[in-house]
């Protein structure tokens, strides 16, 4: 499985250095834009969408051009969250407004979304597909501000009566659309193969929200996430699953030292603090109740798999994309 | 002539007011997506390009979309650059980022660039159409970002080396593109009537820096400019043409000074120095100076202006179009 996920990332990376080749001035912009891009990621985005497209009959030459811009996009999309969330690690390394500060990086992500939509432009890509993905991706992008507003919005106003239903919102929009559904969506519109839509868009919708939920519980787990500040999310008080539920089951007392926390500036933050709502989560079983809503989604987003994908001839391609789903609803790093 | 433009304006606003109706989460998102374009502005890029589009032979309503989606982009042009160089006012109210703090005002900038495009993509708007007006508009976002990351980067490393060329490289990039280039090329591309393309990109780079410098000059008058804080350019250090000239003419003491007053924290900048450098300016001759590249500039717009549409019949929209690059060029408020 990993084999065919580092040959679909090593094909994506191809059409991404090949977008961002040249361009002046390198020293404040483009030696910027092309910084997080060479850090590599496992390139999952592209990886489903190229296996979904392939799945479907769709040539990986054929699906390229997309692939490299949903993945141009996602790191764009890094590099103003990372300002947004004042992250100071990306992939193992200082993030990019640590490294340039907050001007140029902002404006350097500016100029990689823009540049994310080039793939489609060439003339390799046929206009009515280019046309159709666009629309796919700015859809993404759409969700994606809607999903990000929504997170931010919270933290900044300090809301705290939030449910889960709340949280599978948030994480519907902030998360499923350019992660999962518009990979799935993407790929199925290139092939010949025609998946049942309702149904793909089930399975990116679940398969996208286990996703997160495994991703936030990475985040806390001992050493985090690879590349990343261990407990980012405790830190700048993100409104997970795990917090709404400590939120709705605390007793009084401890729920109201939550809430003080978590109105609190973040660089008030101590680290006994954190470690204190860590042990509270712990305590009220909110990392296991995360892991139990999480199987659950992961489950329905296998059966939705199975739905969607029921009329497309079986190939290795098919398999290969259930062993993605598969990876991305239950991984462990 | 105002009457005109203020028309034109009224249209464009009627058009964009559409564009951002609805969308949730309004507190978050929506409401700042839509903040900007409801403090009104001049109008004068949407003006610009159904001015040309009208002379051209290109009916109002075929323009307007592309007109909409260029006031549009702008508007999120002026969300991140305010965040970017610690805008406080804009258009006489609190800068988003002060407002709603610099994550949500990013996020709504990005959620903007977006929408943007939107006009594009109504059925009212044929497709062949739609897929130049958009490569336009990637090209002005890519040159106002290398622009941009040209102004910001010489802020951020200290660089004062910079001659009259290095400034006009800057505008033309940052500026130009945006305002004047884009607005023209696009009117050009609707209409029947064709401008010589050469022409026209000269009009566009030399109308668009003669705006620059005056918008330069205007910050530096008595008051500043309507809806901005007065002399904002000092403040922040920004290399126009008359800091470029003061640098290349000051003697050693002088120079020093003011090398030693760009190297320092924006906010260590006192009223006093800033008061100085104003006065060394004056005293140097630097804003005469950029009174009279300002006006070589205009006078080569105007001809410019005259090559570009010698085969295109006269009207009252090629008059207001005159009209209007003259008030552009020339412009006092």
């Amino acid at each position: 499985m990993i084999e065919t996920l580092e040959h679909y990332a090593a094909l994506t990376r191809v059409a991404v250095v090949e977008t961002l080749a040249g361009g002046e001035p390198a020293a404040y912009l483009y030696d910027l834009v092309r910084d997080y891009a060479a850090r590599e990621g496992k390139g999952l985005r592209p990886g489903l969408l190229l296996a979904t497209a392939d799945a479907c009959g769709a040539s990986t030459r054929t699906a390229l051009p997309a692939a490299a811009a949903l993945e141009l996009l996602h790191t764009a999309f890094l590099i103003h969250d990372d300002v947004e969330d004042h992250s100071r690690l990306r992939r193992g390394r200082p993030t990019l407004h640590e490294l340039h500060g907050v001007a140029l990086a902002i404006n350097a992500g500016d100029a990689l979304a823009n540049l994310a939509m080039q793939p489609l432009m060439s003339s390799a890509f046929p206009r009515y597909r280019s046309r159709e993905v666009l629309a796919e991706l700015r859809m993404a992008i759409r969700q994606t501000t809607e999903g990000q507003a929504l997170e931010l919005g919270w933290r900044r106003h300090g809301v705290v009566d939030l449910t889960d239903v709340d949280y599978l919102e948030l994480v519907g929009r902030k998360t499923c659309w350019y992660t999962t559904m518009a990979p799935l969506r993407i790929g199925a519109h290139l092939g010949r193969w025609r998946p049942d839509p309702a149904a793909v868009d089930r399975l990116g919708f679940l398969a996208g929200c286990a996703f997160q939920i495994r991703d936030d519980l990475l985040d806390l787990a001992p050493g985090g996430q690879v590349g990343k500040e261990p407990r980012s999310d405790i830190t700048e008080g993100k409104r997970t699953l795990m917090l709404i539920h400590l939120l709705g089951t605390a007793p009084p007392t401890d729920r109201a030292w939550v809430v003080d926390y978590l109105t609190q500036a973040e660089d008030q933050r101590t680290p006994c603090d954190q470690e204190r709502l860590l042990r509270l989560m712990i305590d009220a079983g909110s990392l296991a109740y995360a892991e139990q809503v999480a199987g659950v989604l992961a489950a329905a987003a296998q059966r939705a798999l199975v739905d969607a994908f029921a009329d497309v001839p079986r190939s290795p391609a098919l398999d290969f994309l259930a062993e993605l789903v598969d990876y991305l609803v239950c991984r462990s790093s």
